[in-house]
């Protein structure tokens, strides 16, 4: 049950696949040099293998309690916390005006896979405190920053995001969390759900960022703002001082994630919590659109992390488990369950889509710094653009992945996986609430069909497609049998990719039900599509490397026989999504509701 | 968090896909009359609904507990087994000569489908009980089956089976638990695992059914012999005396199923644990292998009711949860999220695949009756080499979708479904036991490709492709498109599953270990195509029945729209596995077991 992070194949998938050294000179990370970044991702390695992983079973076990209202962190969590604050860790990525380091998302997204794959209750308070950074660093006032940023960003202080009601889960439009305004600031009243770290031990204070009503607002989305409200009220001195009135009432019994707090919150018990608009009234919901991407990207991140971390687990119990004899051998001793096919299969099913979410998430974050940074307004839009398409695509593939890899992980162990000392159950029961949280993956598919490729008629995809092709035309040159194989199916991958878009956009505009009938079959179809392009480019650089003699040769091989499993084991059933997407608007309604 | 029984689909599929009437008119099921079928089947819709269902989220939350080697059950259940016994549940399949109602297996399977809807943790200690009985009344002696099996049938008695060693998983072959011969009967010693009821304070004895090696045992599965062991020494007037020397040392800590004691076995601390030779030494494994079709089915039935369970949940919330406008109107008020139609893909899904699953879950239940009863030798032989070759399917393919039933039922639940409280998420926890115990489903897969397909060359499944062609032949005459949808996606169905099958049976003599590399993908291809077979079946008899004015037009026509989904939305995907099972062969060997 340890974790290593797998420093080679990130490496891998920053320079061959996502493009580190690009990002790297675009200018504002002029400090992101090849040493700098090595030195992070060995020293995120050694935290996350060493500090956080070690700290992952207890925190099941244990989990977070509430205690008089106060938060008790499971065992270890207050003083690895303090590591982070202390090494820095948490600043990666943010605006150096305020204590941050400037480095680029793309290598905070990959230390963010460290971190999440030793420790998912623990990562929790790194993302929520990420989202809250972005939403105030983009609209908040100069004072908010000044007087919020440098402790969230520093980590001294962490941040929350206080949306969900019991009656506004997905649909934001029904909260009703009242701001009243008093003098220079607003009195926020109602309760909150779901959470996360609304409440814990780890840090000197909390900033929660809470969306509420005021009470002239029009009803809907449009009568939502959004507040600032501290835990501790902060001094002119800046420092925390008088309890706001706020509180974690209660604590969820989860399926997984236990040692990250998933708190009630009640705010305004005592007449109301003191709260500070951020921005302009009613637009509360579309700042949090706002800090959306770099918070999907994130989930989908951990869709990753904990496929890779029961990747591990099983591939290390398969090698130690010894159990029946060799098929392929006439020994009749009994061998370690790796050499047994179906095994073996399952095992190569987890590595393969674990490269291929590697090689997206990346090339996604990748493509946030090229949008932010890139000094050519236009290819910056587009590379925007891009990474808005891809989104979705990789908050619900990798989170639905994250699932199905930690249920093989499981069912490699056999019985033991059963058992929850053995860890593997633990992966399991934390990835499940992936493809529910930062929009649920049906939301993800329609806002992909609805909204991404509605928007401009799939053009976006389309030209993801044309470089699709344009590799697969450079694979031509490509010697081998893999290399035929790979790129056979990578064209016929662009082919499908591109009549699903064809028919998705067109239905979106025709007959808009019919489209999100369709829309989570598409987005499967379309992860698994990209996911292989990208495998595909890995084995020609791959390739490259092994015959410039750059490399380990063992690992780069690996490379191209897990991209030819992929596309000829993974990719064939996703592609056959396609009748299905077009199809399923013909019957999903045709049933009313009393027949089911 | 109720279940009721689906009785009408269950009669449905009962008569119109498995032929209830045909298994009720063979010779030994005279008195399984209409009125007596339809009696249970209401009976037990009460007691499953009213009785068990309310015990499963307390079952689960209390679990059983080992106290000073006593298994407390979870509240209420001693006092509902006791109504098992009272009611006679417990004997219905059983033979008369012993207790029993000697009904039809058929019956049998549809009344266990709601046991195990209603309360897995509660339904393991009946089939447990059912193996045991099934194994020696089969292979006992007179003696001990007129000594075990009354009131193992009655269920005053429960039986176990002591299988699994720490060392000796689904590889039997090492195990090592020794009985050694004195007088009139063995000392059993030894320790075994995952011993389901192996302890509990239900039923007055235990009958422990234990794997042995004797001395002089030859290495291997050659040298395991099987033993009656009880727990309290049954003395000369039939009725449980002394304690035998064995004992549950501890209860193991799992991911579900709770309430069903795990326990660690620990045979003859004191010397010696009496025990019984069941049959002849050295074929403890055969004997093992009588009940094992019966066994999978049930396993495979477990998995159909777990997702028929997780289903109702589901289309209960999504009715009544509200949340987000409905997308085909221009209304802007929230309605219930059955509305919208990923949530509705979601359902169709769920009951699609459930469908099928009672559909061939039941055909094979059906073919057990037969192979046992039918006067025509032949027709019973050929019977029961169908009966081999499904029962792989059945277990793998069933509980492959019983988790990922249960798994959509939590999605459909968003942030409400990882909550434990309501109950979504133990239905996924429990299903995850199904595709690991009774051999696990990579096991399965082996069995159908390495046993099944190889044994006769593809013989009994081509006799499968060709009914599925007669049917389509049939369907040509039925009216509509519906119908002509399904036709077409049946007749791509057996195509793909001929071919599938040439491949997989070429294979297993040429290069098994490519065949076994495929045996997953092609258990998939099998299952799904059976199953839209029998839907299609379902599909026609809804059509005819409809123009008769013979039943519900609602639930007929709600037959011909979810067999339309099935093959339109669900099918596609397994059939192109097609190429993944030959493909998987080539990589699946191609890294060294270093490189994982």
């Amino acid at each position: 049950m340890t974790y290593t992070a797998p420093l080679a194949d990130m490496r891998f998938a920053l320079r061959e696949v996502a493009g580190l050294h690009q990002v790297a000179s675009l200018p504002g990370y002029e400090h992101a040099t090849d040493d700098t970044i090595d030195a992070v991702l060995e020293e995120a390695a050694k935290l996350s293998g060493n500090g956080l992983a070690p700290l992952n079973r207890e925190g099941d076990k244990v989990g977070a309690k509430l205690e008089n209202g106060v938060v008790r962190t499971a065992p270890g969590f207050a003083s690895i916390y303090k590591e982070f604050v202390d090494g820095g860790w948490n600043s990666l990525p943010f605006d150096p005006e305020f204590g941050g380091q400037g480095m680029p998302w793309l290598l905070a997204a990959t230390v963010q896979e460290m971190w999440q794959a030793a420790n998912m209750g623990f990562g929790l308070v790194l993302l929520l405190n990420q989202g809250a950074i972005d939403a105030i660093h983009h609209h908040g006032s100069a004072e908010q920053k000044a007087t919020f940023l440098p402790r969230m960003i520093s980590g001294e202080w962490t941040g929350t995001m206080n949306l969900t009601e019991p009656q506004a889960g997905s649909d934001l439009a029904q909260l009703k969390c009242r701001a009243v305004k008093t003098g220079d600031h607003y009195l926020i009243t109602g309760q909150k759900i779901f959470i996360t770290y609304g409440e814990h031990d780890m840090a000197e204070n909390i900033v929660h960022l809470v969306l509420a009503r005021t009470p002239d607002a029009p009803p809907g989305v449009r009568g939502i703002s959004l507040f600032i409200v501290p835990k501790l009220l902060v001094g002119a001195d800046g420092k925390p001082g008088r309890r706001n009135d706020l509180r974690c009432v209660s604590l969820e019994h989860k399926l997984g994630i236990h040692a990250s707090p998933t708190c009630v919150m009640s705010f305004g018990d005592d007449g109301g919590a003191e709260g500070y608009l951020v921005g302009e009234q009613g637009r509360g919901l579309s700042y949090m659109f706002t800090m959306m991407n770099n918070a999907r990207l994130s989930v989908g991140i951990q869709g990753l992390a904990i496929a890779e971390r029961a990747y591990q687990q099983a591939a290390a119990f398969a090698k130690s488990r010894v159990q029946s004899k060799d098929d392929g051998s006439a020994k009749p001793e009994p061998v370690a369950i790796i050499h047994h096919a179906d095994v073996r299969r399952m095992l190569m099913t987890m590595r393969a889509q674990i490269e291929a979410m590697r090689a997206l998430g990346y090339y996604t974050a990748a493509g946030i710094d090229g949008a932010l940074k890139h000094p050519d307004k236009e290819i910056a839009r587009k590379t925007q653009d891009r990474v808005d398409l891809l989104i979705p695509i990789v908050k619900a593939w990798f989170t639905d992945l994250g699932n199905e890899i930690a249920s093989i992980g499981v069912q490699v162990h056999g019985g033991m996986g059963f058992i929850e000392e053995t860890g593997a159950a633990q992966h399991l029961r934390d990835a499940r609430i992936l493809p529910i949280y930062e929009g649920t993956n049906g939301i993800q598919a329609r806002d992909l069909v609805g909204r991404k490729i509605a928007k401009d008629g799939g053009e976006t995809m389309f030209a993801l497609v044309s470089e699709m092709r344009a590799l697969a035309d450079e694979m031509k040159a490509a010697v081998g049998d893999d290399m035929a194989a790979i790129r056979t199916a990578l064209a016929a991958g662009a082919d499908a990719l591109e009549q699903a878009t064809m028919w998705v956009a067109e239905a979106a505009k025709a007959e808009l039900v019919a489209a999100l009938a369709g829309s989570t079959p598409f987005l499967r179809l379309a992860g698994t599509a990209l996911g292989g392009w990208l495998l595909a480019k890995g084995a020609l650089a791959a390739q490259a490397k092994l015959a410039g003699r750059d490399g380990d040769p063992r690992f780069l091989e690996a490379k191209i026989v897990t991209a030819r499993f992929y596309v000829e084991v993974i990719l064939p059933p996703a592609l056959a999504q396609l009748g299905p997407l077009k199809a399923a608007g013909r019957t999903v309604f045709a049933l009313e509701e009393a027949q089911f």
